[in-house]
C-alpha cells in the first residue's frame, strides 16, 4: 500500500454487510447508529501522549475490525474507494 | 468469543428487563434515561492514561452490569445482536 | 448490597422532601434546580487521576446527602427504586 | 453548621441588596449577570489537582462574598434557605 | 480597597471611551466586540496550575488596560460600579 | 518558500482531483466530506506539547498529502492561492 | 510602542489586501474565511504551558504575518485602529 496514514489513523478496505433480514423483521438497535465492517490495509505510527511518548496502534494490517458507519472519509486510490479513520472509531477487532 | 474490543471497550449480551409494572402505576424518574441489564462477553485491554499506563477495565468477563439505554453500538456477531459500548457508560455490576 | 458501582459513582435511596409551603408562599431560588435528599447505600472504589492514582470518594454507605434533582438515573433493585450518580453531583453530606 | 459540602463547594447565606435606585436611573452594566452578596457558612475540604494534591479553598467561613446572580443551588435547611454553589463562582471576598 | 478578588480574577474601574466619530464616518471593525479601557483597582493573587504552582498575575494594581466590551460582571461597591473580570479578559496594558 | 508557517501549520498546493465518473455513477461515500490532494510547499516548526517539547511535523516539503475538503484556509502569495492548515487536518501522505 | 500585551498576544497593524481580480473572477475557496496580512507592533511575554514554563512566541515585532479575517479585536491607539490577538491565530510570517 503505497499511502501512510499519519498519526492514529489507518485505511481500511470496506466490507459490505448484509443488513436486509429474511422476512423483514425489524432489528433491535437497528435506529441506532449502524456498525460497519472492514480490513485494514494501512495503518499510522500511533498517538501522541502528552508525555511526549507515541503510543502504537492497537490493530494491524490485515486485521477485520468493526467501526461506527459514518466515521472516516472516503478517499479515491488507484481507483478504489478506501475510508480513512481514527483507531479510536474502531469498536473492535474480529479473531 | 471471537471478537477482540478495543482500548476500554466492552461487548454485552442485553438481557431484556420487565417494564410493565401490574397495575400501570408510573415510576419515579421513568422520564430519565432508562438503564439496562446485560452480561459481559469480551472486555478491551483498558484505557491509556496521559503517563502512558494502561489502565485495566473494572469489569470483567460474565459481570453482569447496569448501563444507560442510548449507550454503545449495536453489532451482528454469528446471528445475535449484540451491544459494544466504553466502561464508562457502565453504572455498576450486580453481584 | 449487592450492586457494586464503578469509579466515581454511588447508589442512593431517595428521600422524598416536602415540597408544598404552607400558605403557598413562593420560596426564593425556587425556579433554580431543587436540590433532593437521599443516603447513600452503596459507593465506587473511586476516581482516577491522570498520574494513575484512584482517588477515594469523599462520601461512605449510610451518609445522607444532598443532590441536584435531575442528576443520575434510576435502577430498579429488588423491586425498589435507586439512584445511582457520580460523586460529583453530590452538593453536600448533611451531618 | 451541620452540613459538609463536597470538594471545592460552599454553603453561602444570601443577603438581599437593595436593587432600586432612587429616581429610578437606569444602572450602567444593568443587563449584564447580576452579581449577589452573602456570607460563608461552610466550605468544602478543596479541589483535587491533577498531580493528585488537595488545594483548599481561599474563603473561609464568616466570609462576606460577591457571586453571580444564577449560580449554586437553593438548599432547605432547618426552614433556612441557603445557597450551595463551587467557590469558582465567587468573584471577590469583602473585607 | 477592601475587596479581594479571588484566584486570576481583577477588578477594573472603567473610563468611559469616546466612541462618536466626528463627521459620522463608519469605523472599521466596528461590527466586532468592542474593548474598553480601565484602571485596575484590586488583583487576586494568581491562577493555579495542574502542576500546583500558583502562577501571580501579569497586571497590578494602577494599570490602566483595554478590555473586551462584555468581559466580567459589574458590583457594586461603596455607590460605585466596578468591573469584576478574569485576567483572561485582559488584551493589554497602556503604559 | 517566502512563507513560514507557524507551530504545527502547513501550506499546500492543491492538486484538483477528477471528480466527474464515467456514466454518470454516483460514487459510494460521495456525501462525505471530501478529501483533497496537494503538495506540501512549507511546513512549521511543529507542535508544542505540555512538556514543553516541541514535536517536528511527520510531513515534509515535496509531500504529497490527502486532506479534508473544507480544512483550512486560502491564502494569495505571489499571484498562486495557497491552502494553509493543521497537520492534524491531514490523514495520509501518498508515497 | 507603548502597549504590552499579555500573554500570548499581539498588536498588529492591518495591512488592506486588494481582493478585487481583474475581469471579475470567481476566486477558488474565496467562501473561506479570508486571510489579512499586518504587520506585527508589540508581542506578550508568551504563553504559560501546564508545567509552569512561559513559551516565548514565535513571532517579533517587525514581523509581517497572515491571520484570519475576523479574529481578534479592534482597538483604537493614538488616533489608529490596530488588532489585538492571539498568536494561534496567526497563520504564517511573510519573509
Amino acid at each position: 500500500m503505497n499511502i501512510r496514514p499519519l498519526h492514529a489513523r489507518v485505511i481500511i478496505r470496506k466490507q459490505e454487510e448484509e443488513t436486509t433480514t429474511a422476512g423483514g423483521i425489524v432489528l433491535p438497535g437497528s435506529a441506532k447508529e449502524k456498525p460497519t465492517q472492514g480490513v485494514i490495509v494501512a495503518v499510522g505510527p500511533g498517538f501522541t501522549l502528552e508525555s511526549g511518548e507515541v503510543r502504537e496502534l492497537s490493530v494491524k494490517v490485515g486485521d477485520k475490525v468493526v467501526f461506527a458507519e459514518y466515521a472516516g472519509n472516503v478517499i479515491k486510490h488507484e481507483g478504489e474507494d478506501l475510508l480513512i479513520l481514527n483507531e479510536s472509531d474502531i469498536f473492535a477487532v474480529i479473531a
